[in-house]
């Protein structure tokens, strides 16, 4: 038997929140639909912000209720703050993403905190969902764990110790995220090995952004290093409005191609997942769609894991 | 002291084997010298084969001319044959690459013989050069090492054996090329230790393409079983007139990005390299250029290797 690796599709919420055109209620949820036929078992479907914050993500209550029908599938959302993880929990969903970043320039400007009152609104959010009568699972995402276009370098030290307060915190799960697609493989595999060394498997997975051509390679050292789920878009949409530059998560296609050929069982059936890109196509007909092999075609080679 | 790390720069030749339209003699040199200025210290300029050929490559001796005044430049030229072998040596390169195929369907359709005549012909060109007062390396590139889209899966062995074969023939230095994109890191490390094995350290470098998403990848998977020369193209042009599917070499300056932020010294300088694209783009406006680092602008954290 392989081993499994665990991939979640964010594209219907990295993907499209500084997406040019909106994409229809109705749209949104055939191609979540799609992608969850494709053997996707974790799917990012919204954003629990204010409306005016992100409009392209204002129908996230409504995306929930309908992808809850969704057999087998993980139903997870963003939430940025309790309010939003108290209206992500009323409505359902099955796991909830937080985000935090490493750097104050970024933390600032994206979520108008310090990274340490992060720590303190995370305590405040497990303390409250602990006194839930239904247990859902926290992941916080760690933004610009490997660099930051506003701060510059971020030294491995200061992305463990977020690591650490968060994990001391409660937070179920910590995803490193390379938000701006700084990261390099070297550096890949000292903030991983730093960070397990803090926190053990508290630390889940990898998000990881290809803004330098590097998302790929950078995910390969994440594997070797022993990470088993990553973050992946949808033909690579995505990026992240405070940090110029920052285009394109790693494209889960190519992510899965990868990883089956190497003998990592993912679930995921590839050619289906390639003709998921359709309905994001006719969803958001003016957004490019990054990724080779849906572009050059499956490998005739190609063999998924057993 | 950083460990240093070889890049030949081959878009000259694969780059513009395939290309839609005919890029000036003019443009050529100037668009070389610009690369060199950058610090590459070895180019493939052209192709030593009978112009009808490949008419993009015809003006490949006035180039080869030109380069040699290019202070401490490496002038490598193709040469499908010992005539191309014979006139490359007369117009004066450097080194001189010769490709081979390691599947059957590729060499006959690429190069009209089997790979065993490989061997033949190759023994016939290393006496030939041999009994010449210049010594001038020749470096064989095994086309199909790690899969054919004619013949499909490339057994492992069947590399090394050509490669074997290659070596007892007395060749300087074996580059092992993923000409159709097929490959995947795992696959990499097992066939570069199983021919290095074979041929010690005549194993010299790999030429992959990024076809599939995986060609940094695949390139971090070389470097760390002990890789260190590498061929790119800038901008990611090229692709085999032989082999559908296949486009595109993986993009020099990612590489570069990559290689000089892990702390390995490649001699180049990202920004003029990334400079470079102008003068590609000038004499061949139609083509589409790759490259993530040279759209998004290197990283304010990146420190070029010491």
């Amino acid at each position: 038997m392989s081993e499994y690796i665990s991939i979640c599709e964010v594209g219907p919420r990295d993907g499209l929140q500084i997406a040019e055109t909106r994409m229809t209620t109705e749209a949104k949820v055939h191609w979540i639909q799609a992608i969850a036929a494709a053997g996707v078992k974790e799917i990012e479907v919204g954003s629990f912000v204010p409306p005016r914050v992100i409009p392209q993500l204002s129908d996230t209550p409504e995306i929930v209720e309908r992808c809850l029908k969704i057999p087998g599938l993980v139903v997870q959302a963003l939430a940025p703050n309790l309010r939003g993880v108290q209206n992500a929990y009323n409505a359902g969903v099955h796991k909830i993403s937080i985000p935090v970043s490493v750097s104050e320039g970024h933390s600032m400007a994206n979520l108008n905190r310090m990274p340490a009152q992060s720590i303190t609104m995370m305590q405040e959010i497990m303390d409250w969902l602990a006194a839930q009568p239904r247990k859902v699972p926290v992941v916080a995402g760690c933004s610009t764990a490997f660099g930051c276009s506003i701060d510059g370098v971020v030294p491995t030290a200061k992305t463990v110790a977020l690591a650490k307060g968060l994990a001391d915190a409660g937070v179920d799960q910590i995803m490193l995220a390379d938000t701006v697609g700084y990261a390099h493989p070297a550096q890949i595999k000292e903030v991983v090995q730093a960070t397990r060394e803090a926190i053990g498997d508290t630390l889940y997975g990898l998000h990881l952004h290809d803004t330098c051509g590097l998302g790929i390679a950078n995910a390969l050292a994440g594997l070797e290093e022993g990470i088993r789920a990553f973050d992946a878009c949808l033909a690579g949409l995505g990026g992240c409005p405070y940090a110029p530059g920052a285009s394109g998560n790693i494209v889960t296609e190519d992510l899965v191609f990868m990883l089956e050929s190497m003998g990592f069982a993912t679930g995921i059936d590839l050619q289906k997942l390639i003709d998921a890109r359709r309905l994001l196509h006719e969803g958001l007909p003016a957004e490019p769609m990054h990724g080779q092999v849906p572009k050059a075609g499956i490998p005739r080679t190609f063999k998924a894991a057993a």
